[in-house]
């Protein structure tokens, strides 16, 4: 037997169905692919008639082969294939007239439930621990315990660890920027980066631009800050509309900022294309509008090429770039950082103001082992495992979900958006799921509008085992159930 | 020669010299005590003629020991006691109407300067790292890496660590605090604390009344979220005026909440009377004001006892209270707490949009130690350490400042505050002794008038090493000069 298939717990023809599944998803097999006859498969993994026949079965089942009478086994084209792309927004106009409604009873109506006796998440915005390097961090930080008797008894420099914003200074060289090391403030995530950011260009009342959908962590700072968001149709490809922009621009009064993921939106995982990057920098720098990047994915897009950041388009300081390692590096680490050009030193003290600096352990921990090869060599494994969980999840959607659902296909990140038929109530879905133990992060949290209600965020960020099969396959019934 | 004089790197005399100020400042010797004669301490301690003399000689200058005429050295009343007590406000009336001042500019000015090569920091509001139990904390962090290996891969939960809310809950019982740890906010440090609860009760344009002087955190807090502060006299030895509050609020329009340091106020030490606390809780609740209690360094009291918060004799959950581990615990973790009766709803949320949650590792790190007697016994050392500290501090002021300087005798905590002669400008101060390598905190920070420019506060955390003499003598010599 191949030693590739001694994967303990499962029956072999399992193990040696996962074998197949592995090379249909590398594409060494690909669609109308003669699998290895029943003959081939006893042979040549010294297994019995009964599990080579077994094997090819339950791979026909999944739908993953088809049986050609007196041929044998082909491959069939990847299920995914098969779910149509998430419907584009009329991108001409905005949405809505500025609105502010109270996002955050639902979000934290969501998360409270969400506390719950979770056995699956796929509501969640990070991947599963398996994915990211812990032991290796802990083994930093070990060494680094015994090195430093004074870590927790002595304060840090107020201005962040010099190390630690060095390295991500080098870093941001290959999105295009040449930051200087004072230049870069270390915040506490990603969602501290944006109040700061919003605090720095926007008052009470003011009117910020956001993408639609947008992930509700920026509604409800935006909630809690009292600022007003427009919604601008966004595209699953291409991003924000910037026609839809431009025209509020022209006709809203009051708006002070815009805020995009430029890269792997969340929901969507849209990632815009370079020259809408260029007219999006421009446009915001005409009107005299503040740009807010928020760049939480990009080390996270599938084939690890670099992005260039809006950041390096801006050549009037107009551009806050605002990025996290929680979801490339440590989602048990609350570390992100920010640059903020002409505003920066209002953002420095708005910072000291609010929580001071980071702890010095996490930024020593995150800068010793980002300046390694390490780091690269973690980035590319968890970018081939999300690669292959977003095509499983895709598969599984196309599986279990009722045929006219609709999916994302992103290029990287830890997530898929589901479009289900008009008129499913994604709440409703979210609700059964949980109590079979299964979170789901409904459409309803991504905008102030119903727009997305029928909608619904999955994680792609978990080894697909068996329990994650089985839970898609529990949603599907549910969805179709609620669907009607 | 004895055992406790082998302390290397300092002449013998010197440290001969040392095992009596010992003696002296445990009250072994008194006032009026006959020490012993240069014959004695050369049979005792087995040293020299020559050495004996020098000792003597050597406490006889720095003003521990007279020689009276045929009889030898006599212990001299501890020079600390000739200082006076800070000059006590007029408690009648509020300072100032309301007003707002950017504090901010002086502050970071003063923080930049601060970044320099500072050999001596008196400025700071901490204890010096040998104060805590850092190998301690280190050992139980490495064990906690060892046991989980998904401590930094894994997001912890949005609630916050419930084993540390529950350490802390019961901690806070001795304050007369009877908290459900669901009623406690993990924050990052208590400014974290302060920012969510001055932005739950009040708007910008809102006033807040402070004590005169406070710590210029709070006024930048309040700078940054546009609030105003209305400056309330306050006593070194009681605390806030009352009667200067009630006349406030019944004169001024708009104030929203009061924030009050009743144990160890930064900067004067004071300790509010139990009879205040209760008057000054019911002032605020008659007059729909919100009370905000920054309690960070109550553990930090010289003898212990257990002091009442505002909170418990809160009956109308009209008080925030806001505290810290960042003094008493460990300057190197951002770790502070709050827990906001009323508007607890409103904290979580206003926390979860700033900056989601605490790490988990040291929210575990700190509940693991607390939890046990190593907690306790580390208390007992750093209190008994901060009074030796700051009786040394009180009488380097007494040897070596100008007559006229009066000082604080704080039962407890880290600083002293300092009053030099009218007229004294303490920011010049500030900078000639950072040209010496001196970091202190000049008065100018703590208001946003002027009222405070001939104070300053120093550090008495710091063990009194030679170098801290010397720094003392230097920064006498530069008061005088500019005071002079
Ligand atoms: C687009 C985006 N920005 C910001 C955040 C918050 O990031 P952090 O956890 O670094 O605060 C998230 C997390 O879900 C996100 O998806
Ligand atoms: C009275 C007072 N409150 C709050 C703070 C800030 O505390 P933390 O470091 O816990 O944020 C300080 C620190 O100097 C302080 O003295």
């Amino acid at each position: 037997m191949d030693s590739s298939l001694q994967t303990p717990h499962q029956p072999l023809y399992r193990r040696l169905a996962a074998h197949y599944l592995d090379a249909i998803n590398a594409s060494t097999l690909r669609a109308g692919d003669r699998m290895p006859s029943v003959r081939e498969l006893v042979r040549q993994h010294a297994v019995s008639l009964s599990t080579a026949l077994q094997t090819c079965r339950f791979l026909e089942n999944e739908g993953w082969l088809e049986a050609r009478p007196r041929s044998g086994y082909f491959v069939k084209a990847a299920k995914r294939l098969a779910v149509p792309a998430i419907t584009e927004p009329d991108m001409r106009k905005p949405h809505d007239a500025a609105q502010f409604v109270g996002i955050h009873e639902k979000v934290s109506e969501i998360i409270s439930k969400g506390q719950r006796k979770i056995r699956i998440n796929l509501g969640r915005a990070a991947g599963a621990p398996e994915l990211y390097p812990g032991k290796q961090l802990n083994a930093l930080a070990s060494r680094m315990l015994r090195q430093r008797p004074n870590l927790f008894s002595k304060q840090t420099s107020p201005t962040g660890n010099k190390t630690f914003k060095t390295v991500l200074a080098k870093r941001a060289l290959s999105s295009g920027m040449t930051l200087n090391p004072d230049d870069i403030l270390v915040t506490y995530g990603c969602i501290e980066a944006l109040n700061l950011a919003l605090r720095a260009v926007a008052q009470p009342g003011d009117v910020i631009a956001v993408e639609s959908p947008t992930f509700y962590g920026l509604l409800q700072v935006m909630e809690s800050l009292g600022m007003r968001a427009l919604e601008i149709p966004t595209s699953a490809q291409t991003g924000i509309s910037l026609e839809a922009l431009e025209l509020a621009m022209r006709t809203t009064d009051n708006i002070k900022a815009v805020v995009v993921v430029p890269h792997l939106q969340n929901p969507m995982g849209s990632i815009m294309p370079d020259a809408h990057k260029r007219r999006l920098v421009a446009l915001c720098e005409n009107h005299d509008i503040a740009l807010i990047e928020d760049d939480s994915y990009s080390a996270l897009v599938h084939d690890g090429l670099p992005l260039a950041s809006l950041k390096s388009y801006d050549t009037t300081d107009n551009v806050i770039h605002c990025a996290s390692l929680h979801k490339a590096l440590a989602p048990g680490l609350r570390l992100g950082w920010m640059t903020a050009g002409r505003w920066q030193a209002r953002v420095n003290m708005l910072k000291y103001a609010q929580t001071r600096y980071n702890d010095e352990w996490s930024q020593s921990v995150a800068a010793e082992f980002m300046a390694s090869p390490a780091y690269d060599r973690h980035l590319r494994q968890i970018r081939t495992a999300l690669r292959t969980q977003r095509d499983l999840t895709a598969d599984a959607i196309a599986t279990y979900f009722p045929p006219e659902t609709r999916c994302s296909l992103p290029n990287g990140g830890v997530s898929v958006w589901v479009e289900l038929p008009t008129g499913s109530s994604s709440k409703k879905i979210f609700e059964e799921a949980l109590k079979h133990g299964i979170l789901t992060s409904p459409g309803l949290l991504f905008s102030n509008s119903h727009r997305y209600d029928h909608f619904m965020r999955l994680n792609c960020g978990m080894p697909f085992t068996d329990e994650v099969t089985q839970a898609y396959a529990q949603l599907g019934r549910i969805v179709r159930d609620v669907a009607g």
